[in-house]
């Protein structure tokens, strides 16, 4: 059996208890942090908390070569641990495919996710988010200016009157990357809000932004202005997350001024 | 304090390690099944597991009359209990709101939604996804075919090459709405797989839909077909929802196949 069990987006009590259930009755743990990382723990504490040794998997390890993973499941009952839920993206539907071939059972407990955390801190309706994009590090991106996935999808968003969550690139593996030009500018692995914010209001200065920081953890931040404001603010520890809104129903409205300190008079309201 | 807690998807686990051990510590808990119901679950199941108390509250009893429940709040720790995530939609925003105006601290501890799971269980990318959509039932919809809001959102997202999560209704709280003609015909208050897939086949009858039927429960059930073949289905235990996909990439399609059951024919791959 393998279970592919998300951790939520904080600390090791971000998991379900049934995702703590399985995970402790499990024979092995595998876990993986390429694609995002808790922030609030470590793999030793996650150990600790779960009384389970974890052995952490970089994206060759789970890619390329998920033989004795696959060996393990056959065998006895594995856990594989991401940040989030682990099949939000089809990151790891290949290996539940491979696994499905072998004739492997599997199964999936789901993890809080980012998306639904964006929604619920800043009140802005899960009903009216269009498409997501992810906003890269210029030297991850390549090109100048911002890539046009970006620029089309709030703008096609926005024609449509809808919210955009924009995510903020997560470079972990970068110190295995070869070095660009411009990478020495960014001292985090995490783009934070501001330096997300700066890169849009090069075309959308007066759009209104809004930052999720720390999204599931016991001390978020949600802060809304316009982008060219937000690029000067510093919103503390990662994880950071952008939102750009379309036009506002009245409670959202009311909700990103008390909550996020929006200015009434920088909101567009339907 | 006045802490919104998402119970999740399914039954007293589905919380979070987090959301456990707030509820626990709480003074006074209070809870609504009117969005949404846990439907592994009791209260008095919940009660037991979690050694707290839960008051029930309908929809006038947290939308018109909140005031114990805010009166709480501003002498102990309150509890304020939903399926899903809290504040995934504006639903709650106003609860969290009036706390905010009288001084009481609020904090949210999030839950897995609908949403994560769909895009979970699927294989279905979460950034392919568009706008979301309800299916209303026909008696309350109240005219005749499908309302625009649904065949608009589908038709753009389709357009955009982006997939569709189609909530199916629940009405709870039907026995307290005047009867009308037409509601007989149903009789679960929760539509199922079937019922949404055949009001949405009188337009798109040949169109690929996927039901995903107990979302976050052990056992799961994920069917992609077309339409008018899912209306002949029987998906077992509530609750279900529909997706409506664009046109897919490699691993979706081959997720579909395999996890779901897809005929490769039925399915259009970029």
């Amino acid at each position: 059996m393998l279970t592919f069990i998300g951790l939520g987006l904080y600390d090791e009590r971000s998991i379900t208890v049934e995702g703590q259930d399985a995970l402790r009755e499990a024979d092995h743990a595998f876990a993986e942090w390429y694609t995002s990382e808790l922030i609030g723990t470590t793999v030793d504490d996650l150990e600790a908390y779960h009384g389970i040794e974890i052995e952490v998997r970089d994206r060759p390890g789970v890619e390329q070569d998920p033989e004795d993973i696959l060996a393990a499941a056959e065998t006895g009952d594995v856990a594989f641990l991401t940040a989030g839920d682990t099949m939000i993206s089809t990151t790891h539907v290949d290996l539940r495919l491979r696994a499905h071939d072998r004739g492997i059972e599997t199964r999936v407990i789901h993890g809080v996710t980012a998306q639904t955390a964006t929604s619920s801190l800043t009140g802005l309706q899960n009903y009216r988010f269009g498409k997501a994009t992810t906003l890269p590090f210029p030297y991850a991106h390549g090109a100048d200016g911002l890539p046009s996935s970006v620029t089309e999808t709030i703008d096609a968003n926005r024609a449509a009157n809808l919210h955009t969550v924009v995510y903020l690139d997560i470079k972990v593996d970068r110190a295995t990357r070869p070095g660009q030009n411009d990478e020495q500018q960014y001292d985090s692995p995490y783009m934070t809000g501001d330096v997300g914010a700066s890169l849009l209001a090069e075309r959308y200065p007066e759009l209104l932004g809004v930052v999720i920081a720390r999204a599931g953890s016991p001390d978020p931040l949600v802060e809304a202005a316009p982008l060219a404001t937000l690029a000067e603010g510093d919103f503390g520890d990662p994880l950071h997350i952008l939102v750009i809104p379309g036009t506002l129903h009245l409670l959202e409205a009311d909700a990103l001024c008390a909550l996020a300190g929006a200015n009434r008079e920088d909101l567009e309201v339907v």
